[in-house]
């Protein structure tokens, strides 16, 4: 089973990769782009049997490493 | 307009922060994890008029900043 896990910076945290970006592109000539934030796509597969299992799983690993819960979100989805 | 954007390594490129992502899973102790790979997420709002116009601003944005086409692939949805 296929985990994709999003982990996005939460509103009102500093984003000054997302920052950069917007000023690279509004360097390039791309006008009217605001509002960038750049966060994290992890996949990974997993051997847990069923889809409850491998959700509870998921949700361990989003809280004890991959994901900082003080200023970022996670989500995630089960695939196959 | 809103853009996600993904961003992931291409099949047989190494991921050094995966493979880390992966060996810290196994240390915590969460067994049966594998093929672990790190991608970017990045979302954006965009002043485009239309869908179609917004597609391919963000295509022309992948192509010549946000992807590096050579090790990896983008795709993206537009939402709102």
């Amino acid at each position: 089973m296929k985990a994709l896990i999003r982990i996005t910076l939460k509103n009102g945290v500093l984003d000054p990769q997302g920052k950069a970006i917007e000023n690279a592109l509004g360097a390039l000539g791309f006008a009217g782009v605001s509002d960038v934030r750049q966060g994290k796509l992890i996949e990974l597969d997993l051997a847990a049997a069923d889809e409850t299992a491998a959700r509870a799983e998921v949700e361990r690993m989003c809280q004890s490493l991959l994901a900082n819960t003080v200023i970022e979100n996670y989500s995630f989805e089960l695939v196959g």
